[in-house]
C-alpha cells in the first residue's frame, strides 16, 4: 500500500484526474464560479463522493504551489483504497474470525490515525470508512497512524448500513459503542465482529445503530459526557482482544 | 477549579506576575536580549520551571496584543494546580483505594487533555504531571479534556519517581506500560494504585520504570511499535476499572 498526498491543480488536469480513477478526497473550488468545465468538475466530485469546498480567490492563490489554479484545486490521495472483500481475505489468510473496524463518520484526522494505528495493533484485519462527510486518508492520517496505513487496509464504502448488511451474510456480528448499551464486559464479542466506531460528536448514526447486533457501554464513573474516540475505540477494540486472548 | 489562559506582555508585568506566584506555562523572550530585566525574568522563569523559548522580533510582534511586549511574552495558566494531597483526599472523600494517573512527559497537548478526560471518566482521583519538559495545562488541553479539567485535579511535582516514593508510603502500587512486562490481564490492579504513563516517543523513562512495582503490557498483534499514549492509557485504565468492578 503505502501513501503520499498531493495536489492538482487546474481545470483540465482535475478532469483527467477523475477520468482516470484518482482518488480525490477533497476539492476547492472557486466561490460563484459556474462555467462549463467547473460544472463537469461538480458533476465529477458529486459522482465520487468527493468533498466539495467553496472558498474565495485569495485562498486558492495561496494554497496554489503552481500559481495557475484556474478556480480549483484538487487533494488527491495515493494511498491506494482496499476492499471489503481483501479484508476478509486478510482474516482467512490468517485463519482468524474476521475483525473489523468500521467508522461512521469520524471527522478528525487525528482520531482516524490513531484508529488505524490502534486497529493494527489489535490485530483487526482492516478498517472500514464511508465515502461522505467523514474525513479521508489526509497527510495528517497518515502521520498519526504511525506506519499503520502501510500494513492495514482501510475500504471506502458509501453506505456503512448497507456494508454492514452485507458483511452480516459472511457471519459476522456487529458492536457499537453507545451509551445505554450493555456493559462491555458483559458482552460477547470473541466470534468474527465488526466494531462500529460512531462520529466525536454525535455518536453512531440511528441508521447504523439499528444494524447492530449489540450495543456496548464503557463504564462511565466520571462527570463529563464521553471518551474521546479514538480512546473510546481502543477500549473496546481491546475488551474484544481480551476476549479472544481467553 | 476552572480554567482560562491569558498572556502577560512587557518586562515588569511579567516580573510582577512571578513575583505574585501567578502559574505561568511558557515564555517567549527576544532571542539576543541580555540586558539587566530579560536576565532577572529569565532567572524566574528558571527557578519556576518556566519553559522559555527565544524568538524572533517578528514572531513577539505577532503574538503581542497590545503591541508593547518589550522582548517578552509570557504564557499563564488561570487554572490553579492542586496538590497531590488533594488528590489523596478526594479518594478518601469516596472510600475509594486511591486510583492516579502519573504521566511521565507527556509532550502533546491533545494527548494530555485526552488522558485527563479518561482519568475523569474511569474514576480516576487525580493526574500528576511533572513540571518540566512536559507541557502543562494549556489552552488546547483544556479544550481537548472536554470539560474534564473543571473536575479531575491536575498537580503538577518536580519529580515524578520521587513522588512515586512518596506515594508508596501511602499504599499505592505502582504500574508502568511499557514492552517486555508482563500482559496486563495477568496483573493484580485492583488496589490503590498510579497508573505510569510514558512520553510518546520514549516511553517511560528508565529511573521512574525502576520505581514501579508492575510492568504491564498490552498486547500487540500487528506491525507497528506503540499505540498512541492516549490510547495505551485508556486501554490500561479501563483494565483497572474492570479489575476493580469484579
Amino acid at each position: 500500500m503505502g501513501y503520499t498526498e498531493f495536489t492538482i491543480e487546474g481545470r483540465n488536469a482535475v478532469i483527467e484526474a477523475y477520468r482516470s480513477g484518482k482518488p480525490i478526497d477533497k476539492i476547492f473550488i472557486l466561490d460563484g464560479c459556474q462555467d462549463g468545465p467547473i460544472m463537469t468538475i461538480k458533476r465529477e466530485a458529486k459522482k465520487h463522493d468527493t468533498l466539495i469546498k467553496y472558498v474565495a480567490k485569495e485562498r486558492l492563490d495561496q494554497m496554489s504551489e503552481t500559481g495557475k489554479h484556474q478556480g480549483v484545486i484538487a487533494y488527491a490521495a495515493a494511498y491506494e483504497y482496499a476492499e471489503v472483500e481483501d479484508i476478509l481475505a486478510a482474516a482467512r489468510e490468517k485463519n482468524e474470525p474476521p475483525f473489523i473496524f468500521l467508522l461512521d463518520n469520524i471527522e478528525d484526522p487525528h482520531n482516524l490515525g490513531a484508529i488505524i494505528r490502534t486497529a493494527n495493533l489489535a490485530g483487526a484485519h482492516g478498517v472500514i470508512i464511508p465515502k461522505n462527510r467523514a474525513v479521508g486518508l489526509t497527510a495528517t492520517v497518515a502521520r498519526t497512524s504511525a506506519g499503520a496505513l502501510n500494513y492495514t487496509p482501510v475500504a471506502k464504502v458509501t453506505n456503512i448500513a448497507k456494508t454492514i448488511e452485507e458483511l452480516k451474510k459472511e457471519g459476522l456480528w456487529f458492536v457499537c459503542a453507545d451509551m445505554g448499551g450493555t456493559t462491555m464486559y458483559d458482552l460477547d464479542l470473541k466470534g468474527a465482529i465488526g466494531l462500529v466506531i460512531g462520529n466525536e460528536g454525535d455518536g453512531v448514526s440511528r441508521l447504523v445503530r439499528e444494524k447492530c447486533d449489540m450495543v456496548a457501554s464503557i463504564p462511565m464513573k466520571g462527570d463529563i459526557d464521553s471518551l474521546n474516540a479514538s480512546v473510546a475505540a481502543g477500549v473496546l477494540a481491546y475488551e474484544i482482544v481480551r476476549q479472544r486472548l481467553k
